[in-house]
């Protein structure tokens, strides 16, 4: 599908298409959240040994071309999908809010914590489908370690 | 402070730390969440007139001068206060979020809602510190409505 | 045609071609604005189910083709065609419309309005042709919801 | 206000904020449509030289002021206000609109009109709002000559 | 040839090649000047069903290919095949010349027409040697109509 | 008047303005072509001794001073003055003839003169106005030595 | 010195340099390492009141000044001093380092340590001098925790 | 494995992958650190005669496909496998070292060796493993000679 | 080797390869500078009809698929075979001689010519080795004639 | 003069304006080549004490106001006077011999010396007028240290 995503991701995709699973139901066979989920699929993510193991028994692709492209030694080129700013409007609201929220979330991480950052690595996120008579709502909700800077 | 900030909105940051006080702090005062305060402060949202008159009183500012230069005529030029990618390791690192789980979440977004986007303007943000024994988190969560591609 | 466009999209250009059909044409047959269906062309719509069905009987193409790549499971990843700013002269004028006009049209929209967007996914786009014995004139209508800023 | 516009167009802001006058306002008062006035006072249009006299009388700003700085020997150098891509929504999205539906239009225009483009010189804009129960719609109409491409 | 070209405009040129004709052989046999007729060969002009026919008998090439490709419903994507600035001197130094005098004529076009441009679409340009002792000289003129802003 | 301009440069833009000259009546009293003399005004090329004297003269602006800073010592730091690709839809179409007729004038350059370039340096531009009843013309002749690429 | 630094950052350079202090020296007053002396002089690290205390005394500053300016509510917005790729050769020589070194760097990481990264929070950096016959060296030692990446 | 890289790297890393090794495993065979070897697998090193002949030896790739193409004639166009600023998050901070402590660096070094720069030719680069209870940390040694500024 | 070159100059560059010659083998055999060939090498100088003979004899190519691709009809598209800043460090050396010492060379080509440039057409390198006991020199000598700017 | 200078540069180029001291007189004067010269002007090298004090003498500036700017402490923050690619004729030329003839003389460079690189730091470099009938050439000579890569 995508030409920058490797011929096994896109089969990893043809395969998901194919048995109409949605990321929630491989989530849920392979014991992970969906995003995490989708962040392997994308070649964002190095999954262990257990999830290739399981992966191939949800696809149906061969265990051996899951391990050896994707096992052991394996460590994701992480980024590098996108153009930035991304061009499609749903990446892009993402980047907006960095644009527009993006100093004021910095103030209040501050404010909360002191200097320090935010883990883009020890973190997590997740999506979730919150119904509303006005129009449902996405809700997002990101969670990272703190990490205080050093002195030295 | 900032160059890329007003004069006014510099003058709102001397008074906030002149009164040691938080975003938190003023957001409990004016009736808003800190976060959306901070946005106040940084530019990037109109107060309304009651919102104003309130600032003026917590921060020791002539209303006057508040109104004339953030009232009624007053509409933000969003984003510009950052380069992108940001220089900042706080701001950066929502930067990589999108590089490296952009695609994820959007994935995740259109199984659970289908065709359409998460809005940034029909939009919130809040920011959490959950204690955790192994580091403290910093916990984000982003409500946006869903919007659906119109056909015509 | 265009390396940017999957396969599927070129043949699907080229079975316009050969059967001399116009967009216009295309979608009185589908029911649908000419300016959408060719959006759906340049990959940047998705189709329905019922869309994808009276499309393979217009163009000659089997259906299940078109619902494999272009069907349920399909999101499209939006722009990106063409690099910014454009370099084909019809492309680039929409872009200097912007440049020259995008803040006399973001002031009237918030005198109009108030604080908010004008939504480009609640949206749509019409071209017509006004005949004048000067010179034709082509009319150019954009159509979307007014988004206030949400406060928290 | 901005430090982008001279400071002859910075009073001219002030002035038409001090007497709180609409875009629309002025309009009905000169002559010119509103999108038309705000491009004279973002410097983008070339005011002539009774529209000079009329704003003067508008806003209450001696004429010679006007007459010296934007009268006869002033042409705009236009462009320039903004970094594209834009970083505010309500800019962003105009710009999004060509990046989703910029080639789409352009087929339109060939299919319509044959080779070559919509003027953005011989060129006006319009802005109307429409009521509607779920959320009133902007409606911005694009009025531009068609110019064939020259043989030769 | 060149992997900006299609492969149809790459055998035109080797045809031309083949047949040791300059673009000004080809123009005198087709009724057009040579640099319209290289506009044609590097994609940047859409040519007419008689342009095409008579092509085909200049080139040896089947005039269904060069109708199919090149016919009524194509229509340039104008622009794009260099990288800008440009890195080839020749190209460069058209490039340096807006650099250097691109403000000098739009301010001797201003003093001449008043406020307008000069077009780029309703536009043709020749080259001409001019022998001179001290070094032949190379003397191109550019001939586009003077469209005036319009105002509304 | 311009940021990128420097003081003086300035001066002479008003002094000229105030006299109501225009380049044509500047360039018949030093003896030069109107392009030229806006040249000198934007920076772009250095002025003789003797083009100071007489510029002097016709400005009422102190020869000391156009000496001081334009004359013997001052060698201009040409180009600068925007920014790439111009804003300006005068200097854009420009920059576009480059985008869409820059292979061809190259390629019509070869075949007239072989290996080497057109120079931008041992060179001049020339503005004229074509009358025409279907609306006036402009004529821009570019005049540049050829230079043949040196072998060693 | 710097435009990019505040004016109090450029009034600690000047003390510096008048009392004729290096960074050593400043290190070993404060207790802090040399390197890390230096973020703060150029903005990039957080000073604690005891910190700002020591400098005040060290530098002949008022700690008052120190304190309001870099106390409590400052956090540093970091980066953003030098464009990049950076201009000046020391700086441009760590730029090259990762351009060639960077990926057989990471791939060692991963060997050694697994799926994560090197912090550059919980970090520190400390320059040596290595003396040596056949040129002096300069021994960098970079210390950042390894963050595993967390699965969810 | 790398579209940037040749096919004979390629085979180098599967070579490598199907016979577990590590770079260390590699380095302690040819008698080079392992920063060094991976620099080879990545184009960025020029390996000699003898590191060639062990490389054979070790990988099991024929002796006379490496000569060919990574012996004498070969002399590698380092740089370019990675888009600045990188997006994986491991060489992103080793970039975000430089943005943050590449002023300090650069004034150390000239407080310690005085004009000239840290050579990244005459350079090594070591990673170690520095066991940690409250985590690992990863110790990146780079050991440049200073190169003093000529005067002339 | 390189995706840059075409076919044909890959094959050259085996040819030399295979036949272990240096670009200053080739040039005393065909009577020009070693720089000059290896311009021809990469696609940056237009062979002549003797040279290109030559050429075929040395490196034992047909003549005629080197007079096809690069004879009569051949014009170099020169440039575009780096990005820029280069990565290589040679090549950055050179870009970074510029960045430093650019203006100083601009500032005393001026009080030596008066005002103009030096060639890059005009222009030929050369490339000595200086045996040095402290470190072989590489000596590089650059010579291009001197255009004055033409007044007009 | 120039905005990138400091005020301190400014004044040294006044002084030698007003003393009509060409930089080849100054380099007689201090005993240094007029290319270095012009460096220290720029701020791209930094004077030695001595060379400061006979500056001082030549220019007729006070050696407290050298010293204490240009002395002991400062080090160059060396670059970034231009843009890149620079738009001034001069500059361009020397980036554009970079362009065409870069790889070239990498090759070049290569085969004379093997792996390593020209040193732009133990460099210096001349210009020399090479008088000649059929124009004057400029003829620069560029020498710097070769530094073959380190193994490790």
């Amino acid at each position: 599908m995508s030409p920058k995503l490797s011929a096994l991701h896109n089969r990893m995709f043809k395969a998901k298409a194919a048995k109409k699973l949605s990321f929630e139901d491989i989530g849920k066979k392979i014991g992970r959240d969906e995003v995490y989920v989708a962040s392997i699929f994308y070649g964002q993510a190095k999954p262990s040994k257990e999830e290739l193991e399981k992966l191939s028994a949800v696809l149906g692709l061969p265990e051996n071309h899951l391990k050896e492209e994707l096992g052991e030694g394996f460590y994701p080129d992480r980024g590098g999908l996108m153009s930035l700013p991304p061009t499609d409007p749903v990446l892009y609201r993402f980047y907006e809010m960095i644009q527009v929220f993006g100093y004021p979330l910095k103030a209040i991480i501050h404010e909360k914590f002191g200097d320090g950052i935010m883990s883009a690595i020890d973190f997590s996120a997740k999506v979730e489908k919150v119904e509303n008579p006005k129009g449902d709502r996405v809700k997002i909700t990101l969670d990272g370690k703190f990490l205080p800077y050093k002195k030295w």
